[in-house]
């Protein structure tokens, strides 16, 4: 089977560096997944992407070395069962805010007798090769978001599922619930809690990972001990160059 | 019948900042469209875009008050028609080498008798207002592409073409058939050849438009008397945000 | 944040006239929403519309002043929220038979500290402006539907949950869950049924709206106190004219 | 082979009653292909209408005994094969101003030895049968659309072609090209010209086609000899029942 | 309301012969439907398709007698009355391993007062008559999927809930939740497991269908008892003869 | 730049064996060129494929490592040329009857001033690398269709065009111009002229490929002389596959 660039990365101690994809396009995921970063997720929560449009992106993001990682819109076994089986390498599921949710995650990216995944791994096994049965269960990462105060108190009990390997920190549902403004750049009430949740991971041994708004904050997350750190999306790629080019033609 | 905005803006004196399209997706168009240019341009040339994702692409961009822009991929009546039915104001076409080519480029664009365009605005009729019959041949803009060393030479024919409102140089293209390496950033000899076409322009009181690498020469070239310049195109807006985001993540 | 039109109309007194789209395409939604409907309603239980297609068509209604709202499949957070994220100002959602059910619903709407609707409004921003985050729980508008027997029955239930701000009423099924053959046209039981709503509504300062054959019963229903009806669809429009200009044609 | 619905009426002496598709969906061009129209017409020249679509509108037609059709955007060999090998049992092309243009035109319809179509009758052989190779030349009817002054002039010409099957007159472009506003009501001048254009048919023995505005002109030009006529498009169905509606509902 | 052809090949005690579509495209699926299978599923769990292309599926399939019936991806209510309302005639639901699950499954495929299924069959209506609202109840066929340890301890509970139609037995999930790798062609263990759910579907009047990996299969399922089997897919279609042509071609 | 698969088997004197795809999806396109075929050709003129759906199928394609090829409906630089901006790397044009024909198309495979094609590698660059524009001229593949008597006739002149690489035979074409039934195993005259195309190539350096029922014939082909050949296409393996299955499971 094809190895997990990301687990690979871990094993060598290395934080992977992940992009994000929100628009529904097998061009614009080929262009990003391109560019060299380790992985590359296609949102189907706030992305508007659904999963035909994925299918075919992750199609685009197998051209190259980077891992396709699927965000889905929900803790519902019927897309993380489909994501996986259109060859996504690990599922990131959203609002995972108590260890029965986080079981019931998990269980669905899991093969029995570790899970209830339904067999049929249609365009996963020609990406990944004839032996992904025998494989797919430790090679699928699965990351539990963290992103409510419930989930920040529920902790432990979260961590300590097993065929849990990873959290994902949204920053701005973090903050939200937490009280405070929605924002990528949480202020320092939340900033206590991401680093309380980084720590209770090294302890429990669960790789942590965050949503970042750009290269410097990754850089900054990685060093402070994350393992998976996203850099903003392909949205605001567009956003960003388009508008500050904009701003030079107009002398501004 | 809504106004064309570039036209707006050319009797107003003023230079047009325009985008580009290469992505085949009506929600990175509806981005871009988002951002303040004054118009955007779906290019069905070289950018991975046929007449369905177009049409889809056009409507996200009527979305705001940017001016809907097409290039064709090739001197086509069927493509052209399509996309000024669909709703585009103006067709930029590619490889304009002569007289005779830049007269049945033209003539698609024009009902007659003026031209030989058929009747049948579908979208373009909801888009611009009921009296879209009346008003189409003086709104829509023409632009013939200058980007050969013939197109070149044949300049001043071309020019004389009744109902040629534009044209839109093409330095990639123009380099290459002059005998140099294909580059939007031209050398010396390329940009005198475009000089010389922005004088014919100026002269014959054709507007001018030019493809750009980026904002600062856009901002350049309008101030040379430009009156329509292109800021490279949304799949380079992922890139360069992407790239630099990404090295900057890798502290490289 | 751009304004949400239906309720600028509630606060005006105004009855709002709907419309609905069974079929799957942009260009379709571009054409109703080009007519002078109040708002326009994608149906992605009943139409032949999924996600994907449902962002484009936002997309088009989003050019007109219309309204865009949403009925989505089922009482699921997943859809719920990806289509406010794509734009959607409201949600209507069927079933709603109990209070914990239109708890749950609601909730799916309103950020928190007021719901548990997740954050990234990808589209919804570009259409609605930056200052969305603030203002979204204020003006998207939550539709419970009632279409059941048992809704009829836990009504007070279901009126008193804080965040709803309309009912739906679904005359088919309703029929059928009180013994009658499904109608849009209900018989007088029905009636009686949906009148004892509509005084419910209005006892407890909830909008009602409700589903209607034609514009002769809207005119009747907004007339008896109606906030919000709908005229059948799209695939309706299509077959009443095709269907008479057809018998037309053969004299018939 | 699967008959040809429109020739079987011919030849029973009925005037066809078509129907015109300009939305590029499958669902929508189904409710039109139920509603009873003797045959259903894929407009890819002035309808939002590409291949891709067209090949499932072709399919969804294909479900009723409406005989399909493709209007092709222009006279272009490779989308009047293309429209062939996806099933469509005629062909409706736009701008037929000459002899060697319609020669060119029904050239393409035929195999040898009687015309240059390729062979690969992908779809087609699915939907006509096994013996669609033998029988297609005498099966697939060819319009050549009479639409401008010049083919008026021309017309004797024009219908002197081999394998030229039909004529389909666009009132629109008629208009236009005699020097009148574009319209689907001609003048009086436009009407003796369409009442030419059918004795020539008369003499000649090719059929006459017709685009009208609804369904009494349709029975009124079937009444005048006209043997194929077709009620405005899809769109304009949704338009007629959607604009009389809402005013009902506004009590207009 | 057209008949099923499944349901009538069962009362004529015939054995139905069933293909499976798990590329999303309504081609392959008009390919398959036309070679005289019984009934076409299109497989939105395994299979690569989501609902808007299942529509064009339904509607390639409906070109031909086949019997259209959709596997959805989980017990999910709002895609079973989706596909139904596209116009499936039978539902296949994964994983149903309790009388409950059971129950709530069929209940989303029939109308009141038999089940909770909501009204508005868009396209059914149109493939099925007008008739659909009176007779879907007794022509809409349930599947429920046994294939796993705990649905065959469950059986008996199971199969007693009224509108059960059928079972259809999933011998890979099957495999793998006894404690073996997931197979089309079971151990010895498992086929005794599909032989006693065979024997008890037999006793209480319940159909039974199996998924097989070719035609030999089949015949020995349908020898054995089973009503309704499976040969693989399409993709294993394109697979079996691409491979063993690319070998011949290569003179292995 | 990514070398060119052809070419490389080639310069080894190896005979390339081919498929080919008239399905427009990614992944049936992905299944194909899974299975191991030097090269996988997307049909865009028999084939149901229009060019945004080629796209989607060239990246399925570049998963693995056949080479893209597209055959393009007609001999129009405007598909051939975004064909191969959209990373195709070899073009099979249709119908080349005469030297000018064969001009015309090589002209537009090459860039000045080797020939006319516009520069703008949107996708091309992403697959092939950043030295695309030096290298592309020598590693695009042009393949000439000779499938008519008249291109028989002509061989020598159409031979003698530079820039041409091969000749590809459509026997069924072929047969069909000669006076005979269309059909991919043809009789002994059309037998004969195609070993004289191969004959002529051989004395010129051009290659010879053709197209070809099943790997038998492929490799007798191959042993023959031929340098490319193609076994049916992928709608044939689901026919070929699904008709023998079927027929077993009904013991026929």
């Amino acid at each position: 089977m094809k190895k997990n660039g990301v687990r690979e990365l871990w094993s060598n101690g290395k934080g992977v560096v992940n992009s994000w994809l929100a628009i529904p396009n097998s061009f614009s995921a080929e262009i990003v997944a391109s560019l060299g970063f380790d992985s590359v997720t296609v949102d189907m929560q706030h992305g508007m992407v659904d999963f035909q449009r994925a299918v075919e992106m992750l199609q685009a993001i197998s051209i190259f070395d980077a891992t396709p990682l699927v965000r889905v819109p929900w803790n519902d076994p019927a897309l993380i069962m489909k994501s996986l089986d259109a060859g996504s390498y690990g599922i990131i599921c959203p609002m995972i805010n108590s260890k029965d949710e986080c079981h019931q995650f998990v269980s669905a990216c899991r093969y029995a007798p570790r899970g209830m995944r339904s067999f049929g791994p249609a365009r996963a096994r020609i990406y990944a090769g004839d032996d992904y049965a025998q494989n797919a269960n430790d090679c699928i990462i699965t990351f539990a978001m963290i992103e409510t105060a419930k989930a920040v108190d529920n902790l432990g009990d979260i961590l300590s599922v097993e065929e849990l390997d990873a959290v994902y920190i949204g920053p701005s549902d973090l903050s939200l619930t937490m009280g405070h403004a929605p924002s990528i750049n949480p202020v320092d009430e939340v900033n206590d809690a991401i680093s309380h949740i980084l720590q209770e991971c090294k302890k429990t041994n669960i790789k942590a990972g965050m949503h970042c708004p750009n290269g410097k904050t990754v850089k900054e997350r990685i060093e402070m001990g994350f393992d998976f750190c996203t850099i903003a999306n392909d949205a605001a790629f567009i956003t960003q160059t388009g508008s500050s080019e904009l701003a030079q033609a107009r002398g501004q």
